[in-house]
């Protein structure tokens, strides 16, 4: 992988038992603050069912799309868990197992019988590595700019960990925020003034209901360029500031 | 929209929030669990940041491959509040103030300033409805097949609330699942045989880590087909029977 200051990143989820509603995700909100902490801006996120076409049709897209692709889910040795084939058909390679993955998995185990369903985990696409697996020895696949990882969230993070030293990082962006407890629809015009006058800072205004008593916004830049963030932060406190003055609020007796 | 005895929908979630690792989603369990409740299946789910091209596309996708699409995020007051621009330049259509939208913000408050920012959250493409919002009052849009809804989750809850009366639901899945304490790759094999021989049922293996001893699986299997999913399931629970008796393992012992 060459050199790149802005590398981006889409996310994977592979897992009818998401989209049946059975289990909450918890790998968008992993890989979301990984890539931020690498510098690497994860761009789009998609969650599609067990299905080889629709599993590959998103690998296709989304890897063409940005310098990396990261998928959890569907590793395993069960029938449900094709994501391997899935790969394979969309790099349009082999899927032989592997003797790496083999030693990773049966090294783990005494007593240990190699069924063909454990065997499914050892396949590997053409031309991948595996990707060491801390927690449960089966490892995920990296092939091209694509992780395959597995969707139990302790799994996924440890594979994270032993692929993140790979990884390119890009430009870190720095961010601060501002709390107000005036709403949105009174501070919304200054900030949008505010973010027209400060291109390089994205500004984000998060309205939070049922905290505290009366609205609650929490302002949000996140830049690169700490110069212009400390401006636009500045700028937003006393707006802010001014603002509570103005209707005789205590911020720190308003609420939590 | 016309009967139709398996409608399907997509999720678009629209915020950089998300993306950055800011706010943890909570809105896709919302409505897996919503679609489930209906009868209505889940096909995928998106993220996007809050770019205008970016929902777009993403929208136009969705909304032609799907029953309904719904969103969240991104209707607010603020400059980065977009979604009702995309979805009118989706549209292809205006984008003006709409009366009942206006009636339904400024009905909500005394002494209130129709500031711009506010006026805003009044915008509903031409074509659209707004969709009822019994918290913050500031509606949701309706057009065509696709519901946006706020990003907040105790606002999108309640707006599913109110355009649930006006979906129609398909046929709903029954599910159930027998839990196992033998790993998946003991059960694997005879696991695929079952699914083999039963294609009218999908059945998942869900591994878990880290809760009591030893290996923990739930098997789950779903299906319209209640004589087809009985006999699934009657087949798992004599499978995962035999295998904890071969392996001296007595269930209620063994696990949290």
């Amino acid at each position: 992988m060459t050199a790149n200051p802005n590398p981006t990143a889409a996310m994977l989820v592979i897992g009818d038992e998401i989209l049946s509603g059975r289990t909450r995700d918890k790998n968008i909100g992993t890989i979301a603050d990984f890539c931020a902490e690498l510098g690497i801006e994860l761009r789009e996120v998609r969650v599609v069912p067990d299905e080889i076409e629709a599993i590959v049709v998103a690998l296709n897209e989304l890897r063409a799309r940005h310098t990396y692709l990261f998928t959890s889910g569907g590793i395993g040795p069960t029938h449900d868990d094709i994501t391997a084939d899935a790969v394979a058909k969309a790099f349009g390679v082999d899927l032989p197992v592997d003797a790496r993955a083999l030693k990773a998995i049966t090294s783990r185990y005494t007593n240990f019988e190699m069924t063909p369903a454990r065997l499914r985990m050892a396949r590997i696409p053409a031309g991948g590595d595996p990707i060491e697996n801390s927690v449960s020895a089966a490892p995920g696949i990296e092939i091209g700019n694509v992780f395959v990882m597995a969707g139990v969230p302790v799994i996924f993070e440890a594979m994270l960990a032993s692929i993140a030293p790979k990884l390119e990082g890009g430009v870190k962006l720095s961010s601060t925020s501002v709390d107000s407890y005036v709403g949105e629809g009174t501070l919304g015009d200054e900030l949008a003034a505010i973010q027209l006058s400060h291109p390089g800072v994205k500004i984000g205004s998060y309205p939070q209901f049922g905290v505290g008593k009366g609205p609650m916004t929490q302002i949000v830049m996140r830049s690169a360029d700490k110069g212009a963030l400390d401006s636009a932060t500045e700028k937003v406190r006393a707006m802010i500031d001014r603002l509570h003055r103005e209707r005789g609020i205590e911020p720190e007796k308003a609420g939590p």
